[in-house]
């Protein structure tokens, strides 16, 4: 499988996603600047991608900070990023969980380092010496790499998971028909995905499989990445608009639809790409199980409920002129929320890496 | 208000619909062959507006006819124009009333001829004589003349049905939000539209309108046409993609959805463009009211479910590079029906020109 997202000992190597299908090129990111860009930009987009993402942009931020620096460059990165993209709670999960042991190991450093060093007498050092800055730098870089592995196992899971509840739908030999949205495959991941990963591990364990997919507008993440994704995996699949779901569900084709998400409100509502919600309502009216591929990662109890997820705009730009030619009247005007949000009743379970949430 | 299809005298001219919305150009078409393209490509498009140009398609047919090749070129011409989309009826509704005015017309003016004119003992005349053939010729062009005024009276007729259905739900004077997919509007008939209708009138009439306009993949008739038809009418609008229609519906915002039909069946379910399904069931969801205008010619008696209305399947490449570049992995497998069926009870009522149909 394709690695969305790797480190090749001086830069974060990533998949160009804007680029697919029509090239799988590779971009080297070696600045905080460049991380936002490709975050912004969409070169790096998924959930658990742009937290790993966002990471190695702290790592970048901070990896030549002198000992004085440290802790303003850290907050400035972190801060910095974290206006990158405002929906995926993943961003700012990634980015907390670094910038804490960033500062925690800075400060079990400095204490182990003035309990030695100074002279009697002397003001201890506010700086910490070399090695210490080193070692400081490389437990962030392990933290960032350990996210990868985690990120690894949690989609495993989730795919075990998700493949014992497709095999329970679907018992029989015949060819077994799931639905997605958007990308929650492995490129929206480091490398396995979330709602693809029930259908890679099914694919593993011998299922007859066969995936339709969601264009996604309206940057067709669907056509551009999960088809492409699907088809470097084997995975037989078939690309339709996303207005072409019902007519597929109302000829009782779907065992089940399976989507991801950017983040799970604290009472299950679940904001995730622009198309789920109507999917969700389509899937409800023909009895279609539905569910949401959620690493815990994604569930913020800090939020109440959906109606709190901050939803992202884009720009008009997207709808009117994405594919290389205008296709709409000079200045229409026009509403391009990036994401929407279903209510948990309308969810049938969520799929996590710690076990199965039915509603 | 755009003319969709006018006589010159020699030409039907046509607005060419495939350049909109970017350039606002006329096509003459003067041939069946160059029809039937037309209307394959959709250059041409809307049931009404099929229904008229199929028509005078017939008449470019058999206007250079001589009176011994009438008939054979008649249905030689008729046959082939139905053969140019499956799903609107109007398209055959037309083109049988063509062929049997036609061909009624013929015999009663051969009977007043061999009335007439033959000598005694002589065998009649198989054939017209040349003022009887001009004056045949001339009583079908006025039935393709007369078709484009009875369409403008249709469509103002569902207009003012319409507009009182919006105003009952809609007394107020703050703005009157209605949603719409693809173009149902004055470019899908002869010059006023069947699902706009509505909207121009309740204009005329003093309302406060926006209307949110489904783009309409995979061709987007809604961003080329119905956006730029809406703006020429100085109708305030939003576009938006297809997907989107179910997050502005999830904050209480629209009032009514009005869509066309390419055919109604008996028992009142009704095809139209693919994505009237998901809207429709998205608008029973929210409790909005979904409309259906339909002109009594879109619907078929003959078929008395709408799991018998022939979908038309189109070209993968709708999906996998309708915008100037491709935006899907090479020969990944497509599904792509142009329209779906809405059953019956999805739908609040019809909007005939005859009157309001509840369900």
């Amino acid at each position: 499988m394709l690695q969305t997202l790797t480190w090749t000992g001086s830069a974060v190597r990533m998949v160009e996603q804007t680029r697919l299908p029509l090239e799988l090129v590779y971009v080297d990111i070696t600045t905080p600047a460049q991380m936002w860009d490709a975050i912004r930009r969409l070169v790096v987009r998924g959930a658990p991608a742009i937290g790993i993402a966002a990471a190695f942009g702290v790592y970048l931020g901070i990896k030549d900070a002198s000992a004085a620096s440290f802790a303003a460059q850290l907050h400035k990165t972190c801060d910095y990023l974290a206006t990158s993209r405002p929906t995926a709670v993943n961003l700012f999960w990634a980015i907390d969980r670094i910038r804490k042991l960033a500062l925690d190991e800075e400060a079990r450093l400095r204490t182990c380092s003035t309990s030695v060093r100074p002279p009697r007498g002397s003001a201890p050092s506010a700086d910490l010496c070399e090695t210490a800055m080193a070692q400081l730098k490389s437990r962030i870089l392990s933290e960032c790499l350990l996210m990868i592995d985690q990120d690894n196992a949690v989609c495993r899971a989730i795919g075990e998971l998700g493949a014992d509840l497709l095999a329970g739908h679907h018992p029989g030999k015949d060819v077994c028909h799931v639905l997605t949205h958007c990308n929650a495959g492995g490129l929206a991941t480091a490398q396995f995905g979330t709602a693809l990963a029930p259908i890679y591990v099914a694919a593993e364990r011998g299922m007859n499989l066969h995936v339709f997919v969601d264009e996604t507008r309206p940057l067709l993440q669907g056509s551009r990445i999960t088809a492409f994704e699907l088809m470097q995996n084997h995975i037989p699949c078939t690309l339709i608009c996303d207005n072409m779901a019902a007519t597929i569900m109302a000829q009782n084709k779907i065992t089940a639809v399976i989507v991801g998400t950017d983040r799970v409100a604290a009472n299950g509502d679940v904001a995730n790409k622009i198309g789920t919600l109507p999917l969700a309502i389509v899937a409800r009216h023909f009895g279609v199980p539905f569910y949401v591929a959620a690493p815990t990662s994604s569930i913020d109890p800090a939020l109440a409920s959906g109606d709190l997820i901050p939803i992202e705009q884009r720009a008009d730009a997207e709808i009117t002129e994405a594919f290389g030619r205008r296709t709409a009247p000079a200045s229409v005007p026009c509403f391009n929320p990036a994401f929407d949000v279903t209510p948990r009743n309308l969810i049938t379970a969520m799929i996590t890496e710690d076990g199965v949430i039915h509603h």
